[in-house]
């Protein structure tokens, strides 16, 4: 276990298609790679480069000038409130309409053909529109923007960790998840809208707080100070937790998500302001959707997923429930492991197999047609037929071959949004559904949702797993009939499957509107998670794992005391002096075998392979800034007439820094000096080289470092740690040897 | 405003009772003292030392190893959950018999009185009870153990935020605080046993996690692995979120006090951790009082203070209501405020007159006189008299002047213990209260409240504050009489008092059971935070403020920019060599004008003033640990037959370490030489002197560090900045002019 010194081996054999897949082409083949971890993920510079330009700027600043600034990140937060709650609202009208034509038609339909006969027309029409609904959907996200595939949830986490997963908070992302996640729910995929949501929160997050959208060529001159990583990832999780505010109707969980996933650097403004804009969220969603519901005022629809409302009464449990507690969490936590392994192996097919977008596009149309065809034939062959009540509030309640005044009730169950049919497993009577129905529902539902996650399409798989849960754990009620309340147990299959322990309490306790039951959903989460964590890891890790992200766990690996920053560290180290021949500096960023973004500064020449003492710290894209703006030396006499340059040009190139090769340096420039005293950030943070592995851990987590300079006794450079080298370590850990025999 | 470089003054004046009160003995008077803050305060090393003994320690341990320590580290919060949960099972119970002895003898007393006349005897008896019981409190409080007085949350804060107040988690404090609580609970003051929950669960975890007793001197001789101060901090947060949810019944409630109070640093085993005490304890305290209300399995008692249930129909709320939620919380921002000046001011008056322990005995017994008297007079004078439901709950309710069949009103507020009156509040049917009752209560309440709050007794503000609010809100209630959800509002005094947003939100959701309401409530807390804060800080800051502890908040001032590492740093710095004189490191140490804690090792001798490189810390407990085993060269060779010196002297040593005073070092010792290269920790955090003050602000609050060495370009060590350095900065800022102004 834990062989931290193991090499690490991948081969996911990437496509052809360049940028477009860029997850998924890993590095090149069977053999180690020191540079294993994606090129394509870089990481945020959540360190400030406290430059002479941005002291400068911070010093000019009054005390009132920081209120305004703090007043305006608070503004910030209310529309990233507001817009995420808009989006959520958007989605949720859509996904209802255009489910409600569908389920108007094909019921029309089968109840046309059911007297006749002939129903196989209606299993067509269904499966033809659902496929053509999920159809639409995968293209849009296969050929247009693959990051909008899947839940969005392990991107989001990676982003919080620090990880700039390319194009993942770009407006086109936005529109193509939004339009994506409406065609595959409507599309009747065993889908949930959730997840989407969270990633939506964080695009509009980092949109707005930039003031501009660089895709829309828009630039509203505003919050002009909030462009770098560290603002801008402050913001993200603002919004990731607006958007799981309004998924769930739970702002609360929110805060506790963005904090479960990215926050081990934290502070107390930032989560209130990470708290307003959950607030504001589910307020707006309620807002409209109630407006929308026609009972504007009545504010019933916190969230998009609703529970409905529980009787006080129904919500007691008893003490010798405990122990079934835990044997539910036990088996939810197996079932949940289940879901990931298979779903593991079914990713490492897709990506070997199916990395074609029209591929991808056949097998969501494929496993929308099936979805379709399953769903059917279970309500075609089950015979479970209940008399219709007269509180009965199925929209799409289908008699089919029941008598008159019953209904199908597997029906309830897979002619439905997923939504629904989970408020139909948690509130409708004792009696509702026979035991075979559930059991088949769930075995089969199970299948179809494992099948699902992964596809192309945008869609979270939050809503599956509890609509499985639900329907087991009612299953589960009848036949321990004295028990009425163990429906509730739905939780730990979710949590078997994502492992989010505390935020996903808090999300499903705000989510039911009851916090009776807390007590008990922790346990069962907790011992889900422990038992699932035994064969496998939560189903978003497991992802950014087959990804190859440069994640950063909590802590380094226990056993890591014998390993030092000398062991960790890059090196040699590819140093600038002070002042540098600008030839060198093109010449060190063109070089794309080495693709290094961060350059200690030193103060003397390293001709002789010394190496310098350290003065401080320049990122490429300052350099880049840099060469653009020629700010050479031998142009300052000429630059007096020129305005200085500011921190406003890094702000205005930031966060799409052009590549070095657009950049035209003459061979009369090239032989110019540049200085980079003003620019670089004088006091990086540095430690000794004998520094032990989980204390350099330690900094880069607690600060989300990204570079960290590695220094001799006599302050000279000597290497260099990144963010990557870390994450290397970790991923030697557990599951790698598998993974590395799954894949050669 | 932030007049950063305003130098701090200070005048409590101290007493004369040494040890005693160190809480209040800040500086000598007057004039401006660099080391205003309070030399009592240690900070606690968070930092681990990483020295060559731990390193040995940590790469000989196995994986198997690394996996029984994290067992042990779950079974530790286990522990600290379950025994948490008795000790708030048996303040319930204690506090339950006794005000029922109380009351009941009382009542009997008004009753036999009320036909006759002569009730004046009545009021003696009641406020000779009260003042027996507070008497007896106040007493074990004041001459046993002064920390002990108050809710504990103040130093519970302090700890989490790395300052080590004496003696605050010691067993003895542990005994008296549980002691003191019942006493004044019993004793009718208008005070709350929630609050000594948060200090009583933080010592249970302080004493568990290290497997001994220092005070019983019995060492159990497990967990010694965790006796450091890293450890020991973890664990105090587990025992402080634990005492929460055992108080509240609200285990995500208790985990997001721990959270907002101390973690900056912060992981993810260690949250599920706190999480877990958390629900230990709270199902430990539920088990219990179910068993000891005769209704064992039903599990109805999840905190010590209940709201009891609500109607999902009661708990609805409008839209339009929202403006007035608003209105509300800017109501009770300036009530609260209100609340927090008169305290200051009360506080300061008792630091200056109030500070021998017998004074403060009396007053004690005065304010349960006082409130006794007042409660009495109220009952007395009002007519309020409601007719005896069916469904009455009161225990005591008082007949006195009414009707037969017919209660005092008034009576269910005062005759009462503060949660139970809490509970009427909330659940007594509309009309059982005239507008009038509710005004004077509130008011009466308030002031006893104020005025009860800094008493040499220990006890919480926290329900005091609900119950403040509850009353009022009723009226608000009554007033606008078409909103009849309007009550709940009274958590809207408690934000503007304590101005705990997040951690109360969930609290208070999770207390009253009812997720519905936490939009409003957070609404109402947000805005009495917002107003609030505009006039003073929250009722625990101005208390920390005015004992001057070295306290840190989560961000440098704002305008702090312009100010380096040098500016702050403590300069000349007092070195140690790699090999060091025992006569010089004695002399250091017993030099009481300076006291310093840590110490820069460095390379070469630093004769001519030249500074040394830098090549390790040392702390003064280490060094004290060496001499007293006198790990001196020269013995080097004759030690051989002796055991070599491992950590474990040093966790033996942890937490008294022995002064220095008390270490006999002969003459010819003194001459010895003591070798450091193995005890210090060779790979301390150093900043350059041109970091800014936000930067090594930032470096302080991520790692939790005390101290931090300020290194030239030539890694020479030129300054330390330590925890009090930057605390310093802070006490300057807002409020503190006017408490300057107050004082002298």
């Amino acid at each position: 276990m834990a062989n931290i010194s193991k090499k690490v081996s991948w081969s996911g054999r990437g496509d052809d298609r360049g940028e477009r897949t860029p997850l998924l082409n890993g590095a090149e083949d069977g053999k180690y790679n020191r540079h294993v971890l994606n090129f394509v993920f870089q990481s945020l510079d959540y360190d400030n480069s406290e430059n002479q330009l941005f002291l400068e700027e911070e010093r000019r600043m009054s005390h009132m000038g920081f209120r305004c600034l703090e007043t305006r990140r608070w503004v910030i937060c209310g529309l990233i409130g507001f817009l995420t709650g808009l989006i959520a609202c958007l989605i949720d009208i859509a996904v209802e309409k255009l489910a409600g034509y569908k389920y108007s038609a094909v019921k029309q339909n089968i109840e046309k053909f059911t007297e006749f006969g002939g129903l196989s027309i209606s299993l067509i029409l269904w499966a033809v529109l659902n496929s053509a609904f999920v159809m639409v959907g995968a293209i849009a996200v296969a050929f247009f923007e693959p990051f909008a595939a899947g839940s969005g949830i392990p991107q989001i986490k990676c982003y919080l960790n620090g990880v700039k997963i390319p194009r993942v908070v770009r407006l086109k992302t936005l529109a193509i998840k939004v339009f994506g996640v409406i065609c595959s729910v409507a599309g009747g995929l065993a889908v949930g809208k959730e997840g989407p949501m969270i990633h939506s929160g964080a695009v509009v997050a980092a949109g707005v707080s930039q003031g501009r959208s660089t895709s829309l060529k828009k630039d509203f001159k505003i919050f002009e100070y909030f462009r770098r990583d560290t603002e801008k990832r402050d913001f993200v999780s603002a919004g990731a937790a607006a958007g799981v505010s309004a998924a769930f109707g739970a702002p609360v969980g929110g805060v506790l998500f963005s904090l479960e996933e990215g926050a081990s650097f934290w502070n107390q403004m930032l989560t209130w302001r990470i708290f307003f804009a959950s607030m504001i969220s589910t307020f707006t969603l309620n807002f409209f959707l109630s407006i929308y519901h026609g009972k504007p005022g009545e504010l019933s629809s916190p969230g998009l997923i609703n529970f409905g409302r529980f009787d006080s009464d129904s919500v007691q449990y008893n003490l010798y429930e405990i122990p079934l507690f835990i044997i539910m969490g036990a088996l939810g936590g197996v079932l949940g492991a289940l879901f990931n392994v298979i779903n593991y192996w079914l990713t490492i097919f897709r990506i070997r197999y199916i990395h074609r977008p029209c591929l991808q596009v056949m097998e969501a149309m494929l496993v929308a047609a099936v979805t379709a065809t399953v769903s059917f034939a279970m309500i075609y062959f089950s015979n479970d037929c209940q008399p219709l009540g007269q509180d009965n509030t199925e929209e799409y309640s289908l008699q089919l071959f029941c008598a008159d005044g019953e209904y199908n009730s597997m029906a309830t169950a897979f002619f439905n949004t997923p939504e629904r049919s989970v408020r139909s497993l948690f509130h409708n009577p004792p009696g509702s559904y026979n035991p075979l129905t559930l059991g088949v529902f769930t075995l089969a539902y199970f299948v179809l949702a494992v099948w699902t996650y992964g596809l192309t399409v945008s869609a979270g798989v939050f809503i599956p797993s509890l609509l499985i849960g639900a329907a087991w754990g009612r299953l589960f009620g009848i036949l321990l009939s004295t028990i009425t309340s163990i429906w509730f147990c739905c939780v730990n299959l979710t949590g078997g499957i994502v492992r989010m322990t505390l935020s996903l309490t808090v999300i499903l306790v705000e989510a039911t509107g009851s916090v009776t039951y807390g007590f008990p959903i922790m346990l069962v989460l907790m011992t889900a998670k422990i038992v699932g964590d035994y064969f496998i890891e939560g189903l978003y890790d497991v992802h950014i794992k087959l990804q190859s992200v440069p994640f950063l766990h909590w802590e380094a690996p226990p056993t890591s005391h014998w390993l030092t920053a000398r062991e960790v560290m890059s090196s040699p180290v590819t140093c600038f002096n002070r002042v540098e021949k600008v030839g060198r500096i093109v010449d060190v960023l063109s070089n794309t075998s080495t693709n290094h973004n961060g350059f200690p500064v030193v103060a003397h020449t390293t001709e002789n392979d010394e190496p310098g003492k350290i003065c401080g710290l320049i990122l490429r894209s300052q350099l880049i800034v840099l060469l653009k703006h020629k700010v050479f030396v031998e142009r300052a006499s000429s630059r007096l007439s020129h305005r200085k340059l500011q921190l406003k040009d890094f702000r205005d190139a930031y966060p799409r820094f052009p590549p070095i090769q657009s950049i035209h340096v003459s061979q009369d420039e090239r032989e110019c000096m540049m200085d980079l005293t003003e620019f670089m950030n004088p006091t990086p943070y540095t430690v000794p080289q004998e520094t032990s592995l989980p204390r350099v851990f330690k900094l880069f987590r607690a600060l989300g470092l990204r570079h960290l300079v590695v220094v001799d006794n006599e302050n000279r450079v000597v290497g260099l740690v990144t963010r990557k080298d870390l994450a290397r370590y970790h991923l030697g850990k557990d599951g790698l040897e598998e993974l590395h025999l799954a894949q050669t």
